[in-house]
């Protein structure tokens, strides 16, 4: 294989001079606005960010923005000293779901209720009820507060990270502004090649979301790469480590049990998650059962000291259309709900990740049986993939199963890229899995009858009949490429108010012609009503044959 | 305007010569094979078509196929005298509707049955019923068979045509060729541009799948496109023209009622249909009912001479979120029920259209409310976009309502490209969006347990699980891009089967951990069963803390 590969983390080499470049100005048509909120005993106030959209008619709306201080021109941006601190971070009354039982309104439950348009109370009552986690470790303070729940907007999930074949810390840094820009919630850094510890910390400092990452992929890097030399011990020390650098949410497969490893023996694809088949190659080779579980209240102990929130990772899930929904993945998913509830007991916050490949028939029982053994945890889907034929195309396989799964009640969606299956995805395929992923999500909001949701997609609409193309653009979750598209045929200037564009020409418009319509309608009732009554108000009936 | 566009369409311009070119040649990894049967009556054998996937595990796999002689290296393709004749087209004995009924099967029907997999005799009793239509002129001999209805397999149909604004005769004939090589099943020439005569004969006289199209827009080029100068005698002349030419089925927009459309007046998007709204104009021009209603029965007796068969088109469907499932659009599809019954009871074959722009939780009513009002005639939607917000995105915004509607039972999905809403799809777009809906389409026959449909997925995620790359990409939808977006990173040769790619890397690739797995599971298996009967066949508790 050497022609082919040569493994970097394998290979000495100098600790790298890190100069990332990041996007940076607002989006198109729009412009930060913040809404300051002052909170009980912090000083400064809490500044909500949002992207409004300024409208042509004179209107604007004001949309949910992920997007950090990048896309704020006021802001100053320096990669060398990270992000600034919110205020009002607390560490020593312990965790968001600790505080909200206790009947605490957290400062970022408030920066999250004006976010979401909801009241402070339903924040509070949804974590307290452990139906919706705040990811927000202490010590990450340039993270944005947000929340994860059914009650709340669908959120996504952005991966990026190194592998040992490709990629730098700069590209990684630059992959985490340009996935937060086009809507991304929240970060998986899931580096597995060089500089793991270095390329978190160029992360964690710069990223105005929560980030989260799975440790084992770290600790396994430690015992080079030779899953049976993994231990407790190395694994504890890595999560310890992870936890002080301010990673807000850690994937931990401790539901992998020996016992339910044979019964992927017959498997299509056997065990397709990483960290799922890195302990299920421990556990056979020790022939005892995961560390993962075994020392799950210490992980619980460790998690609670910094408010980091457990992803309980799925690690037999499906891989395939004809693995979906077996006893595997279930007898995983029942071990879930048991460690949910030790972690709650310790007052630690909990989601469940969930599959991977399964046709759409099958996917809604993954949420009810979720819900049903896992105390309504907030479910994190990776898709589902709806079918398998499509490498290349997996953002849009998998985003019609997360629009299924999250109008279900999935919590957060984490993307699946065009190169799923295929390699490390770049900067433009980060950017087609997050939009692939706000349409699903989007569409499950609207399905879901989320207050805001239709907000957007009446006033783009409203500007697309009214022929108010940059509006239209501006509106959109990608007003760039949507006005690439349109000036690829008409790019002068005059066209952008033209009555029509070039798919069905000026004659053709069903647009203008309706618009043109409108009038003649309202004349012809009107015209109608007045010979109605002309006519001794006598049912109208119409010339039919 | 004059800076922005000219209206080539008024403009006088000499007779084009055109000299397509297309693509031709295998798909890659697969080569063209043909089963043939013999008809009753038939001399020459019926050949029908497979796309044949060689694997490297000395398997195979044949795939519907709908990319007719071009892929066959073998068939001398000459675009100037067209696709050969298919043996077997009976002009004499009326309408596919009318010999089902009588207890036929036809040529047609036996084809269709081999393709699909199914019994011929269900072909003849779904066509029979009505639930399913074979759209084929008996003027369009160069089409091979296929079959529309919930029952088989979801069919995609590619919409293609020019514009006034841009393409030509040659661009529209290399997107027919492009659009059937990724799996339209049917075609629609939606010109409405420059020779829309001549632009559909090069298109019928060379397509391998039925040909649809919306009469009312040559009839419209035909009065200089003002509606309010239409006339009956002008719509039926254009429409004996096309069914001389050859069109396999016509979308006619014969449920706009005059008192349908104040129902649209306080619609976001008002009529959003070009047929709808030309109608529309037309009716209020002269306040008097619709002439493709008052004139339905004359217009089935044309339809049926030929076997043409209708589409019933939905000109009052919603344009946006907030005018789905509304009191307009409802309206039309009950004139539609009975439009359906008049058809029928004439021996010609119906389908009904459907929308548009619908939330995903209002997708479901449309079929179920099709099916109870047009006796379950095959449903033939566009998309539904399950939002608005995504222009540029719409492939991917439609293929989620697509997949849903389809799962439903719809029979044919009509896609949407990228350019939706922007401008005249090239071809790239016509990729893209055939590529989205072959997914949203496999996804609802596997979701419908079509017997078919599974054995790809599970031969594609095998070849993935034993890193049969060459296999992985033959098996998908588009080999090359699969391919490309792998040799990324990877591009050598042995990569190609290397137990990993650039995504994991080798020491992080699960599918390579398991596989390694694979044994040790069934060897500790053995073990343990050996140690189960030793110990005196006690029940095995696994160590938990």
């Amino acid at each position: 294989m050497s022609d082919v590969f040569v493994d970097p983390s394998v290979t000495p080499v100098a600790a790298p001079t890190v100069t990332p470049t990041v996007t940076t100005g607002p989006i198109t048509g729009s412009t930060k606005t913040y809404r300051e909120l002052h909170h009980p005993g912090i000083d400064a106030p809490l500044r909500v960010p949002f992207r409004r959209v300024n409208l042509t008619d004179g209107d604007h709306l004001d949309l949910y923005d992920t997007s950090g201080p990048y896309t704020d021109p006021d802001a100053v941006i320096d990669l060398d000293k990270g992000l600034p601190h919110r205020p009002g971070v607390v560490r020593d009354r312990g965790t968001q779901l600790q505080r909200a039982r206790a009947g605490e309104i957290t400062a970022e439950m408030a920066f999250i209720a004006e976010r979401e348009g909801v009241s402070p109370e339903l924040v509070r009552s949804e974590v307290a009820r452990g139906r919706a986690v705040i990811p927000a470790n202490h010590n990450h303070p340039e993270s944005e507060p947000m929340i994860i729940g059914k009650a709340f907007g669908v959120k996504v999930n952005a991966n990026i990270g190194n592998s040992a074949v490709t990629s730098s810390i700069a590209e990684e840094v630059d992959k985490m502004v340009w996935a937060t820009r086009w809507g991304a919630d929240t970060i998986m850094d899931l580096s597995t090649g060089r500089d793991i510890h270095l390329t978190r910390e160029w992360i964690l400092r710069n990223s105005p979301v929560p980030v989260g990452t799975v440790p084992m992929y770290q600790a396994l890097e430690k015992v080079k790469g030779d899953p049976t030399a993994l231990s407790w011990d190395v694994y504890r020390d890595t999560v310890i480590e992870q936890c002080e650098q301010g990673v807000d949410y850690m994937t931990v497969h401790a539901g992998v049990l020996l016992r339910h490893i044979p019964l992927t023996v017959d498997r299509v694809t056997g065990i397709v998650s990483r960290g799922g088949s890195i302990m299920a190659a421990w556990c056979l080779a020790h022939h005892t059962e995961s560390f993962l579980y075994t020392h799950f209240e210490e992980l619980c102990e460790i998690f609670a000291r910094y408010d980091v929130t457990f992803s309980l990772g799925d690690g037999l899930r499906p891989g395939s259309i004809a693995d979906a929904n077996d006893a595997a993945q279930f007898a995983e998913l029942r071990t879930l709900g048991e460690l949910t509830t030790i972690a709650k007991s310790h007052g630690v916050q909990v989601m469940i990740e969930g599959p991977g490949h399964v046709p759409m028939h099958k996917i809604v029982e993954n949420v009810r049986l979720e819900e049903e053994l896992c105390e309504e945890a907030p479910f994190y889907t990776l898709g589902p993939l709806a079918t398998d034929i499509a490498p290349a195309y997996d953002h849009i396989t998998s985003a019609i199963g997360a629009a299924i799964i999250a109008q279900a009640g999935t919590a957060m969606l984490c993307y699946v890229t065009p190169k799923e299956h295929l390699g490390l995805p770049n900067r433009q395929d980060v950017k087609d899995g997050v939009i692939a992923y706000k349409i699903a999500a989007h569409s499950a909001d609207l399905a879901k009858g989320h207050p805001r949701a239709q907000q957007r997609d009446d006033a783009l609409s409203k500007a697309r009949f009214e022929f108010r193309w940059h509006d239209q653009f501006a509106l959109s979750l990608d007003p760039d490429t949507a006005r690439e598209f349109h000036d690829e045929t008409l790019p002068a200037e005059p066209a952008k108010t033209a009555h029509f564009c070039s798919m069905c020409g000026p004659k053709f418009c069903s647009m203008r012609i309706t618009a043109d319509l409108k009038d003649s309608i309202r004349d012809a009732m009107d015209q109608k009503s007045a010979e109605f009554a002309e006519h001794g108000n006598r049912v109208y009936l119409p010339l039919t044959s």
